[in-house]
């Protein structure tokens, strides 16, 4: 029924304008994202059908949720209903310019969705027919009945003949490493696609790129981490790794790009310069072009096309990729930067 | 050393500009506040040495509550930090025109203050050379410890001869009427001055005004307050009792008055008409405005300082009440309502 | 399939903030309305399944008044694309204050939907199964195409058995009172439930009540109306008309009812005071509330709902009604104006 | 060469939004304004050629106010440029609700007009076929320079043929009654027509209304501020009195009149119910009205124009009158407050 | 009579702030612009006479046009009213950033300047005395009388013994490449000075550089765009050919110069780095400057002003040049960037 | 008693928002600020004990500039109140973008703190148990009697045993450079460190280092600007010479570096990459982060504290360095840019 389905946390991004500190402000600006709502949002975006799972309190802040997944297309028969004395959770995200990084605070505990358990969600239903599932590494962090959920959804998936990809996302304010890894490798064996960035592989799974700045990033080799993603996939039997690259001379301006290891053969693609105006949701929305790549090409459409649409998504504010096929089509195909008329 | 101390709860407000929905915002207007530390604040703005107890996390948000004490003099000697992994209460605000009543979404659960002990506050230390302790019923409903420091620093005060005041403040999202009933009730002996709406009273003590629309309070009757605030003096024993009266004909246009009954005698004061801007801390202001008037004066004086103080607060954006005392006397003297200049 | 089915064009509605006049503002905020799509979102917001069919530009603007739609859970299966030269309608709306009315300026010439042609929108796909189509008289008005489209339409929920209502909703800019009377009279015969105001009947077909101020409007008679009612029954054979009155003795403040003519009976409700925020939309969302009552119990359940329901829309920014049946149902039960915790 | 040239000081508006406390806020909306300036900007956009006089210092702040002058079609030839070093006065409006009253403070001390000198202006080519001259109280009350520059262009109007009218704009910052009545007293008898206020006459000349509360202005007596208009004709021998009417009873909420005293004759007219977007400049307006009414009608018309003008003004952000003379002339003849489509 | 003259449209343009998509935004900040009302603002704030020759509906819109244009002293004498039903163009520009290049979004059809004909402005009156007449590519491209007008002005100009410069400004949203050649070519022979840029002269007459980089334009090379600037001059006739050469390695960060050909000579600048705060309108305000250097200087003042004047424009919102002669001088005599105190 | 005491005038910063042109504005961003404030708020925040000592109205915005400074927890005791008809300085900022320096245009004139006289100021009760004095050369410019007051408080930091810093801070509005080296070299004698720029000894005391640009700043060299500090300490006797170096290729992008000399030794420290968010208040958080490293560490520590923590400002909207010393320590030791979270 669907091309893509998707299970994980969203909350609100609550964040300060024009560059103030969180201690300093008395606006936020408010946006929902999530990894795994980002990708379906991405997904539906990009015209495939796409379904989001989740848990969410009955009230306006979840509802605000549900809308603005819908707005973009995405289905909202995946989403459970809590109560209304139930919370969202939130993150205040603090915009910074060099030498001061960019900063989150979470306040996501106790969320409406960390009492998502077995059985909440009918996935022979949202499942039937579907093309492909996906999560990440943070929903099996947010609470035992979610690590639960993640198993149960992912069993479900390959029952019904899905594809499956995960992105690590590791969180270490949910989680410790050796917890993170003693929980994920279990789920390993029902992932297809891996994908995960620079940092995460070395922390959860300790396999690491040879070269670069691993403490700072200022510059990354997409190299060595061809090797990264080959150790992965010999030891998980990932059919398919990409890993994003990300280096960060400055805060405002970074280079972006992203590798693929797939069935013995390593893929790279351009180098691509991003001016910075919202950097989060960059991995997820790789996911989401890679997703949409792979489900109507290959391996290296897939790379190739997420690469290009989530540099696109860094100059965009809030989590979601605000951009059409034909944008990315553009970019993919060297357009200029000259205004558009 | 001080004038007055607080003990209590202090959240970030998130309103949505405009008169906006809470679904349907993307901007929030953030200002702290809760209603001791609004008292706190009022006492201070007046020119009286205040101080606030209270928990907060140690990170930006925490800080700021801080700050915005601070930035009107008021101590933070009171405050115990907690770690940086912890929360603030955030309470959404949502502001309503006739027929839609303002509205108010709490999500305070968990927050840093509900881990605050016995023993954490160091009373002897505030109380030294105080004069006057005020707390609410929120405080005790936040948690079984914030009960115990509640009774911890009634009978603190006492010891060190302060004077206390207790602003009943149902919350009916914290608990139920019997509960509350059941845990204030025992406290109320060590309540010199009780400070309460028409509403309360009822729910708490189920003790109610006779006449007045009780359900919608489109008109209230001053005098059967006023055997209101006598019956629970004689009930409880207090010196005074001071009852708030307001009556909303619509959202934006209340008239607002307040009652005292102090040792048999029953004082009343104008009823004030009020346009709304912000009436959250309406109450609060009144309590700290009339202990004002009960630490500079007597109770008439506190009760017609309190009625104008809080009038004036609901033309003001916030729960604080950002006023001056030549203000309130111009007010109080009768000022008219032409352009300063 | 639907619950409801509406048809009509949308608009960017572009307002200057904070009582700005238009000649003077460098601000507007942007929200997507129109009367029908209004309508559907009503709809959808209360449980119905509600489609929305229209004729979009296939750009950013199209894309967003479509995304609007979909947040609110409109289906948007009927809406046609246009190229990506095509335009979106705009209107300019400057709120005012006594004796400043609000004031529309239109810019809705030439917009995709003028070339909504019949044989575009596939009704029989559409009606299948459904059970109520809306229009207004504002779609035949915007070209002759969408004329034939608005008859095309009518005839096909005729032959599918849906109910039919039609707003007159008259619009002075896009044709003359005889025309508007020419055009619409043959298509009365196929609305069952007509939805009117005190001054639309006067202006198309010449029929106006008796009594109340039938120039500025500060105060209107339900009576007189009433008759109005019946007349139109009378003359057009429709099941039930339902009629909102307004009062606006100021801009800021106006009373609010509505009354309904139903098969030789005559309904009143209540005047409901409401503040203003925002009265666009405010006839849109009677339509709405009362299509509802409609379709889950009568006509009687319908005018009491319909009218609460379109009273709290007067305090909502945007031509959309942000509410729930839960708080409709809350003010047809008297609830008061007190803040909600 | 110009129907209307005025003297006097503009100012940037500082104000905070929102209802926003000065002491509170950290955003200022900026507006130019000055009573003349006011007037000149509401002759000019009623159709009248018009000159505004004044002294401003030659950086952005001064540039500024030229330009919004110019902006309306006011001549900026009457305008001498002080020094890059020199300031503009500036003054902070905060916006009240009832029982706050609007409060402006001021910080107009040493602006660049406290310089203008007789000799400055080119009086003879600014009169030079010009018809009426305007100044109010304010203008010589700002040095003694600018007082005698007050007298010269009074002189010089008389000289040329011009009608002089005079705003008595009593400012208690500026100077105290006594010193005011001193120093105007001797202008009066180059003044045609005196336009004033129900509070200045009694402060400066000491002539009062009997009647009406003159303390607070909750309500106001026409016919008693006849007699007032009547005795300053008697004493001064102006041809032409008006005085505005404004009753308070709330902030938000005003109404509004204006008498004239012509000739012998008394004139009134409706009083008008405002909402109080923004009160400064009321009297202003009502000036550039009434003196538009007598340029191109007569003392009726220019009372009744003026009145309905500036009843207008009042929901209009900012100094100056955004308004049309077909608004004027629609509100006059008893426009409704319905949406204008 | 004056110093400038120009010829075309303006529109409002609507643009989301802070960097949001087009597709995203509830916000627009609006202000007027158009090439040729750009020219005339330029030259006014420089100091010469100028004056703006359009036609715009009678409404508020049509109103904000004309004030923006007084607001800089250009003189609104050249503006034919045309009904209050008719239209201002809008465009909505997106600000990107890499590799998001900014994009904009016309809706300019049908708008009143299209209905412009010949004999509706009074030329002669216009270019009395006057010395210099400017227009660009848009004016023709708009409708058939727009075309034909274009053309009478330019004879007219030409009669009066008016300068005539032209700025190709091709818009392939209004004709195709052949089309505005064809309609060009002839008018080419009443050009003295042609201002172009280095895309332009390439699609309209075929004309094209060798080396840089003509697709993506991320370096360009000022030699081969003379011998572009010759080939100009000699199949034309021009007195004088300037072109602007932008660089853009990123959408934040351009570097900006201009050439010149007059009568056999080369004529180059500094290349400037410009930081993009808002580029809509650099190449107006090179024209601008370059027009009021060659009036009040050389054809070599001319570009040097040029380049550092429109350079200075990409720091300021919006299309007007809000720049002072003397803060060119400092530029073009490489003052720092230090804060100047 | 107090770590730190600081003496200075602070004024209202108004900011025009989005890099919009300060003639071109309607709106302002409004922070409190002035050199000493902002050295005393950044030792607060680094948990000394700090004071501030200036004179300020007794109305709003003087309560306004005492708020803020308590809301970093900066003792009020040092401020001295003056009347309600007295004005706070104000200075205008304009921010921007290559080739448009930033811009302030002062309005400080006549301001209260220029009033304020030897004996205002209880010196014996601030320095009490004190360890530190600073101020700038801003104060003994701003008046005759705060000339006498900053020798009266540095004889008096003297007599109680405080060291004393000074930074020049040359303010060529204020005075010119001759009286600005004439009355500052009597008092150079009571200064143990001097904080300075590279430009300002240059102009005051004609010391400048030997190569780099010192008309553009476009690269400096930190070599000879040891030797400036060498000549500095020579001459003066002063125990330590502090140095802030900045170069400024664009506005948006600085590398900013600083050195000192202390008894014969050269300490240099990293240049650091800055963005610009706001660089006023750059030099007066590195006197502050200097200040806070000597009294808690030795002068090789408050140089790299000093750098660090003022690299850390330029990234944060306001004059305050809202940073803590955990991020300062972070920076210090190598952290990336990545999102922290």
């Amino acid at each position: 029924m669907f091309d893509v389905v998707t299970l994980g946390e969203a909350m609100l991004r609550l964040s300060p304008p024009d560059f103030l500190r969180l201690e300093q402000t008395d606006k936020f600006d408010c946006r929902p994202g999530g990894a795994e709502l980002n990708v379906a949002v991405a997904c539906a975006r990009l015209g495939l059908k796409s379904c989001w799972a989740s848990r969410l309190p009955n009230h306006a802040l979840g509802w605000m949720i549900r809308n603005k997944a819908r707005e973009h297309g995405v289905s909202d028969e995946g989403i459970v209903w809590g109560g209304s004395g139930e919370r969202v959770g939130v993150y205040y995200m603090e915009f910074g310019a060099s030498p001061r990084a960019s900063k989150v605070l979470y306040d996501r505990g106790g969320a409406a969705v960390t009492r998502l358990k077995p059985g909440d969600v009918d996935w022979d239903k949202l499942f039937d027919g579907s093309r492909h599932f996906h999560t990440t590494g943070i929903t099996p962090a947010l609470s035992e009945s979610c690590a639960a959920v993640t198993r149960e959804a992912m069993e479900a998936a390959k029952r019904h003949g899905l594809s499956v990809s995960y992105d690590l996302n590791y969180r270490s304010k949910l989680w410790k490493p050796d917890v993170a890894c003693a929980m994920q490798e279990p789920l390993m064996e029902l992932v297809d696609i891996l994908i995960t960035t620079e940092e995460d592989t070395k922390v959860v799974f300790g396999i690491e790129a040879e070269g670069g700045d691993s403490e700072t990033f200022t510059s990354v080799d997409a190299a060595s981490y061809g090797q990264v993603a080959k150790k992965l996939a010999d030891r998980f039997g990932f059919s398919t790794v990409a890993i994003t690259l990300r280096e960060n001379p400055s805060v405002w301006f970074n280079s972006w790009s992203a590798i693929a290891y797939h069935e013995g053969q390593f893929l790279t693609d351009v180098k691509r310069d991003v001016e910075i105006v919202d950097r989060v949701g960059g991995g997820d929305s790789f996911a989401g072009g890679f997703i949409y790549g792979l489900l109507t090409g290959d391996v290296s459409y897939g790379l190739r096309f997420g690469n290009a649409f989530s540099a696109i998504k860094h100059s965009i504010p809030g989590d979601f990729a605000w951009i059409t096929r034909d944008e990315v089509e553009a970019v993919m195909s060297g357009a200029g930067l000259r205004v558009q008329r």
